[in-house]
């Protein structure tokens, strides 16, 4: 069994960095927070006896050497970076279980036949950059380098800039490493394992994300002396947009959800009819089918509306992903090491994305999951307990081992 | 008559001052762009010859002194700042067709038994402070001065610290000056003049106006993992108030308007449902009885909606006056002016609010309205023609020459 307190002491310390305003935590993805909390995990790993990897999108991989010099290493890890007001264990989690895994086995003086490695791989939040797990989706090969590089932030500083600026863009070509396996403990960010009682999740599947950007232009003109019949109000469009993502989400329930998080209305002043709405919806489910559903039903009533009033609409898929199967040999490792230890548990679906669900596409992974309290997650107040970390990190140790060999 | 080419001239050369990005303006009250415009306004009316006052709240005089040492002075004038992406003339007309009436009157010799004072109101259009038309308000007596000192805009600085920072915070003590009478030249902001083919509107009442800002507080969580059922999405809840805001308004039309300019989401992340919205509805009606039924039914819609979301709202009233009527000597004198010069002429009621409305409450006030392109304001588009901006600046002339007596 791993050490909880030394664990839940490193979660701690790691929330020191980039604090948020509620007790959470703003550390995101290449700011100087980040790029803070990157050397304290760094300086952990090196007190580990690891050797530290960068590659150039900035995920770092420290690894533990194994015994059989050819085996491939298994992978653990998430991500260090956080929402802006964000919890202290969605990732971070991942990460340190994965730290605390190797402080375990140096402890126990254990050796695995294949190295070890944790990984924290670069902007999984997608809020500064979209989309969402973009080092990981380059590592598996969804996009190019050249691509995420190029994205931009509200303030149209570059993803390879600001990677360059903090400091922490590494020479390692990006998706060259072999894994064995990858294992990914997170918080569950829902509300089911604590509903249901159980300490574990063992994550079978991941449901679909599909973000549509939408911009919507209308005509900038006076609130007051516009005769009602002459305008053409972009934020009345959105909110009626707003109102069919809330119905295409419900006609699917429960396999289905959506909403819109992100909402910039210009030039938002209080006596100008908006000319402009940029907003992206968030469509999910673990069914392809009804996301394809989902995303046409979007188009077509979004068009309809913007004809009925008379303006404009553009869409752009800023994000997406089909929903995941993971590896049934992976899943069954969690499952195992979960029994051995005598841990509650269930099957689950993974409603968030993950790096998981892009690694899954380019070695056999599994996910582990563990409650958070009232399934509350991207808020400040996201809280989870000591026992509930250890036992994640437990099976994740456990199911490791057994990939690993011992 | 005014000499309409020099008007012109001094339109454009204003216009050079805090460009916007589409042939406008962005020159928002109280930032550096204000101070240089409020600097060659001045630089101009010292030319012409007049001395400058400046109150506490920055609000600029430019006086032409009368024969007559006991009258009381003739103001007009109207305000240089503008909105963020604002027109050329929105204001900015007001106050340089009185600077042209003062260069007139110098080039002809003559003199007025009454002083003449053209005035710079601070902050007329309230978009980066709330409310508008806030410095007229405090000369009025509407807003106490330490009132709106406090207003903050959305990085925190206070009217005051800023007011103090661009170097423009006067002497004189606000409101101590009193008035023969009041005329502001404005541009419409709306399309019935040009609809109707007249040069002028005798504007003979101004239609109320009613901010209230609303703030919905849901509760951040992630937009994936979190089942529908379980959320409180702070956005969705504005989608449906921007609905019946809509519906308020059009079911008092045509004597009713309304619109939400200003629009807040947080945290403003893709992945997180909003767990608070800001934002502002701007009701409008020339009908007191209108006014007060749009109010409450806003007041009770909002809170119905949120309601049955088991959200929180609360509503702060950030602005508002009552219809005004205009002073009908005052009024007579802008008609009798326009048939002496032989250009059509028709009443009107402001769709929008102007200085005027507040000195109303002090002084004699009338106001006199040119036409604009399509109606169109608060959109750096905004147009006019020379002819438009001389027909009107001829008419405050002779509404003032009247009123000052030569
Ligand atoms: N786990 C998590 O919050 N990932 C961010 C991507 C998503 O929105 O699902
Ligand atoms: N004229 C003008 O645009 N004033 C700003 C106040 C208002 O919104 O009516």
């Amino acid at each position: 069994r791993i050490n909880g307190e030394r664990l839940w002491e490193s979660l701690m310390q790691m929330a020191e960095v980039g604090p948020g305003v509620a007790g959470g935590n703003n550390r995101q993805t290449l700011t100087d927070a980040d790029s803070e909390g990157r050397h304290l995990f760094q300086k952990w790993c090196e007190a580990a006896g690891c050797t530290m990897g960068l590659d150039q999108m900035g995920n770092m991989f420290a690894t533990r050497a194994g015994t059989d010099p050819d085996a491939l290493p298994v992978y653990v890890g998430s991500h260090l970076d956080t929402q802006p007001t964000g919890g202290r264990y969605d990732g971070v989690l991942g990460v340190l279980s994965g730290l605390e895994l190797l402080r375990t086995l140096n402890d126990l003086d254990i050796k695995t036949k294949h190295p070890i490695v944790v990984t924290n791989w670069t902007n999984e939040e997608g809020t500064r950059y979209a989309p969402a797990m973009l080092s990981s989706g380059v590592f598996a090969g969804l996009h190019t380098q050249d691509w995420a590089y190029a994205r931009v932030d509200a303030e149209g500083k570059t993803f390879g800039d600001e990677l360059q600026r903090i400091g922490w863009r590494g020479d390692e070509e990006v998706g060259a490493r072999k894994m064995h396996a990858f294992f990914e403990l997170h918080i569950e960010q829902g509300p089911i394992l604590e509903a249901e009682g159980k300490d574990i999740g063992v994550v079978t599947h991941g449901q679909g994300l599909s973000w549509t950007q939408i911009t919507i232009t209308g005509k900038e003109a006076h609130t007051g002396s516009t005769p009602m019949p002459m305008r053409k109000n972009a934020g009345l469009a959105m909110a009626r947009v707003l109102e069919k993502v809330d119905e295409i989400a419900l006609s699917h329930a429960p396999h289905a959800v959506g909403a819109a998080g992100h909402i910039d209305v210009y030039p938002n002043s209080r006596n100008v009819i908006p000319g402009k709405v940029v907003f992206t919806v968030d469509l999910r489910s673990p069914d392809l089918d009804v996301m394809t559903d989902m995303e046409t039903r979007l188009r077509t009533q979004a068009q309809a509306i913007v004809d009925a009033m008379g303006l404009e609409i553009e869409f752009e898929k800023v994000g997406g992903f089909d929903p995941v199967t993971f590896d049934e040999g992976c899943v069954n490792a969690v499952r195992t090491a979960a029994e051995r230890l005598g841990y509650s548990h269930m099957n689950l679906i993974s409603g968030a994305g993950h790096d998981a669900c892009w690694i899954n596409r380019v070695a056999p992974t599994a996910m582990i999951m563990c409650p958070c309290v009232d399934g509350l997650s991207h808020n400040e107040a996201e809280e989870i307990t000591p026992e509930w970390a250890a036992a994640g990190t437990d099976v994740l140790l456990h199911a490791v081992l057994e990939t690993a060999e011992v």
